[in-house]
Formats: C-alpha cells, structure tokens, sequence
C-alpha cells in the first residue's frame, strides 16, 4: 500500500524540479527557501523567487502538516467522512487526526501580457483511515488570449485523459465552479482543473490508489512546460500603462478570491500554519479603483466578457 | 416611539455633515455620489473621493437596506435573539424580514503620517420587534504617534462619558478584540471603541431607545472633528520612499482584515450589496512583500510593538 512517506517524498521532489524550471525560464530569478515547522505538528519548506526577468513573485510551497484535527474545519471534512470510510473500519478513534501533505504554487509575472497560473497537489489522510487526493490547476489572464488558453486547456485535457476520459469535464466543471467569485459574478480567470476528495470509494473512478497517485503525478508534472511555454510566448510582449494598471485591477480580483474564498487560504489559517507562506499567494501590489469601468470595444472588456463559466476552450 | 424613518434620515443627514467636513480640510478632492438600490429591497447612496489633497481614496456610504433575512447570516442572528426579543412579543412571524440602515466610512490617506480611519454607525431592526443599534471608530496609524493616539482615544472617551461612565471602557475593550488580525497576532491600529446590539433589553444600559440614538448621534457626530484634526496634524509632514513602502504593506495589512474577518464586508457580501460600495474600504494601492520584516529600532518596529490589546491610550 502505498505510504503518506512516500507520496509526501514525491511532492518534494516535484517542488524542486518545477522551480528548476522556473528559474532557467525565468533567466535572473532565484528562489530563496525557509524552512519551517508547525507548533502543532509538522512544517514546510518554503520557496520565494521575487523580482525576476519575468515573474515579480512567485511562490512554489511544499508542507507536510499534522496533529489534532481543528474544531472548526472537522464539520466540513466529516460531511463527506461517512461516505469514504473504508469497511474494515469498526470503530472510531477518540481523536481525528489529520496528516496535510503537498505543494502550492501561484506565479505573479511582471508583465501583464503573461498569465498569473495556480496549481494545488495534495493528499490528506485521518487516523481513522480516511484518505484523498486533491488539486487542481487554474490560469488568470490579465487578458484572455483565445491561443493561449487553448493550449492550456488542451495540455490539461491530455493529462487527464491519459487516465480517465471522465476527469477533464468533471474537472474543469469543477474548477469553474471552484474559482469563481460570486459577489463580481466572473471567474478568476478561464479555470482549468480542480478535484478534492478523490479516493477509491468514490468519485466517477474505481481507480486504485496508486492510480489516483498517478495522476496526481501527471497533473504535477504538466505545470512545468505548460507555464514555461506561455512565459515564453508572452514575456516579450510590449504592454503600455493602461494594460499595467488593469493588470493590478486584476490583481485585486485575485487577492478577493484567495481571502474571501479559497479553501486552501482558510484551512491554512485555521490551521495556524506559517502565514506568510499561506498568502505568498498574494501578488505583490493590487490595486482596487472605485468603480473601474471598461471601454467598450476594450480589450479590457473582451476579457471580462470571457470571464464566466461554461465555456468550452479546449479543441 | 422613535422610528426607522428618523433613524434613517439622520444618518442621511450625518452623510452630507462629514463629506463636507472632509472636503473643506482636504481642500481639492470632492465626493462624488452614487445612487443605487438593492434587488430584494432597499438601496444606498455611495459618496466616494478619490485623489485628492490628502485623501487618496475615502468612502463615506449611506445605506437602507431591507427584505427577507438571507439564510446564511439567520443563525448569527438568531442568537442573541431570544435575549433581545421584547416581552409583548408572543408568535413569532413566519418569515423575518429586516430593516439595516447606516453609515460606513473608510479614509486612506496620501501622506503614510496621517491615519487611515474607520467608522460605522448603524441600526437593525426585524419585523418581530428585535432591534439594535451598533458602531465603532476605529483608528489605523502606519505610524504610531502617541500624542495622536492619547487624542483620538481621549475624544471618544469624552462621547462615551457623557451618555455612560462604562461605556468608554467597556467598547474600548471590544474593538480591540473585534479589530485585530488572528493570522498576524496584531491588531488593525490603534483600536477605538466597537459596540453591535445595544438595545434596551442588554448590556450594561438600561438607557431608553432615544438615550441609545442620542449616544450613536455623539458617536456619529465626534467623526468630523477627530479626523479632520488628525489631517491638519499630519498632512503637511514629510516622507520617505521607505514610509511610502511601509504604508503600502500596513494597507495589506488592512486588506487582509477587511477580506477575511470583517463582519460589515461578510453582511454585505451575503445580503447581495453592492460590490462597489462594500468594498470601497480597500485602498487604492496595497503590496504583500514576502517576509518583510523590520529593522530592529525602527520607526517600523516601533508601531509594530504597539499594535496589540490593552494598550491604555486615553489620559
């Protein structure tokens, strides 16, 4: 059976050869690593690469967290807790405790032509016998351009299809569900993919662990060239002021989504986890105008209009 | 009995009083005024000034809202409500419907020397008799100046005192549980005073309905006075690109409060306000520099230090 020591292992490795990429990309940047522990339990390495050619900041974190489960989030991860219970399991430990293991990354780039990209690969598992998988990868374009989010969707799509042809739609359903913000009614950006919960009790797989495993793996392994080519493709691109002051609107919008509604953020804070590798997510200025609005015929206004769900980028 | 009506058009009237009071000390920015109504009932009139001499962004909102109490925010409700509920009351109505009206206020200054300052005045009422009055001003300096912070809280000592001796001590200590940052173990600023669900059923006050408005009119009213003295104090001060920097990552700083904690946001993310005027309290401009940290004797470190509870400003 597969061990959390072993996946655990698998997403360090992975977090040093996607800043390897990065950096040979990036030309200038290196990222700098903190390494830190959790009072409760655990820790984390953290790895900052800020004020390169192309990204302004850039964060690619590894943890490993463990302990007590906290109060506040035991509710939301025993919903689906029944449901995943293994048969063999007959009673209940007096306490849940929880094991958090994997690697987040959210890359903000200097110019506004390049994307901001996201990505998430995780694993929980419960001392009860409880255990998932979750992740996903997200694209938000300062400015949606139609080429780029094919070849982002598409290399999502050749992932997932490798091992379901049922993941790419559920997921990128998901993940446009998953990173949308209500109260602007747009999405963060076109999406991509997004999971949680995937175990072999339930989902549309009947997958084994070690399949599951597997795809995570893919997943991971897809950020590198997928964000490396469209730095490559934009990062030379001229912009003027008003594209960098959209850029940081933008930006704004970002920073709402990751405070008011991210999982990942909240379960980092009411885990006591290190803070600032929590909102290294955050870019590293935003601005917020009071009622912005686009011109019509804008670029500014397509990409807005791009911005909902549903739409079907991949060929 | 006094009514929602005159409530409602005194805080109207406190709208017009502190956005000219503001205008005459800035000296060139002028609040422009947006009327908007709310789907499931009611509406607001957003003031904002954006670029002036010395405020760089400052929201001062009116707002009446009413309609069906939306599910989510029930349950907070609900729980002081059998405390609150007056004695006549005998069936409950089948549906609760609301009535909140106030006035919101954020300033972000230019100059890094003159505070940001916050205040809320506000009643609710719902149609099974419940009702409350709540508010607060809050101070947040990027650089603590104790002449400043013995004034601002000596004022609001001053309104206290006349309604209530405990007043003062008693909402002191509830803005500085409610305006802190968890995540950051620090509080937004120098604190003021908070207080939510003063009624004549509660709380130390056995103070009549027309005694609680005569206490959020003081509060209302001391607005104009402290803030435009703590600008003329500090407006013409000199500054560094460093106190420039430093203002930037404090207005993070008060981002992340209002993003992630701040129950006005919540209310008017959750009742479906709107998005502009809720979030007028972000400044224009915030950065997130990862790791920043402060030079041991600094100016910087200084306010840091100061930035916790229980600190006794007043004289």
């Amino acid at each position: 059976m597969l061990s959390k020591e072993e996946i655990t292992e698998w997403f360090k490795s992975l977090q040093y050869s996607i800043c390897s990429a990065l950096e040979k990309e990036d030309g200038k940047g290196k990222f700098e690593e903190e390494n830190w522990t959790r009072e409760e339990g655990g820790g984390g390495r953290t790895r900052i690469l800020q004020d390169g050619n192309v990204i302004e900041k850039g964060g690619v974190n590894f943890s490993a967290v463990h302990g007590e489960l906290p109060e506040k989030i035991l509710s939301g991860v025993l919903q689906t807790h029944a449901v995943n219970k293994p048969q063999t399991l007959n009673t209940e430990p007096e306490t849940l405790n929880f094991y958090a293991t994997g690697v987040s990354i959210v890359i903000h780039p200097h110019n506004p032509m390049v994307p901001i990209i996201h990505m998430n690969v995780r694993y929980f598992e419960m001392n009860n016998g409880t255990w998932w998988f979750g992740g996903g990868i997200d694209l938000t374009p300062h400015y949606v351009n139609e080429k780029d989010a094919a070849f982002f969707h598409n290399s999502l799509k050749g992932a997932c299809d490798k091992h379901n042809p049922n993941y790419y739609p559920e997921f990128k359903k998901w993940a446009d569900d998953y990173f949308f913000i209500p109260h602007r009614n747009e999405t963060r950006g076109i999406g991509g993919i997004f999971f949680d919960r995937l175990t072999t009790h339930k989902n549309t797989s009947s997958a084994s662990k070690q399949d599951l495993f597997a795809f995570v793996q893919e997943v991971g392994n897809a950020f590198a060239p997928i964000y490396t080519s469209l730095m490559n493709r934009n990062k030379n691109k001229s912009f003027t002021e008003a594209n960098k002051q959209w850029q940081l609107i933008r930006r704004g919008r970002y920073v709402e989504f990751n405070l008011v509604y991210d999982k990942g953020t909240k379960f980092g804070l009411e885990t006591n986890g290190r803070i600032e590798s929590i909102l290294m997510s955050l870019p590293q200025t935003a601005n917020w105008i009071y009622n912005f609005k686009t011109q019509p015929g804008s670029p500014e206004e397509k990409t807005l209009s791009l911005l909902k769900k549903g739409i079907n980028w991949a060929n």
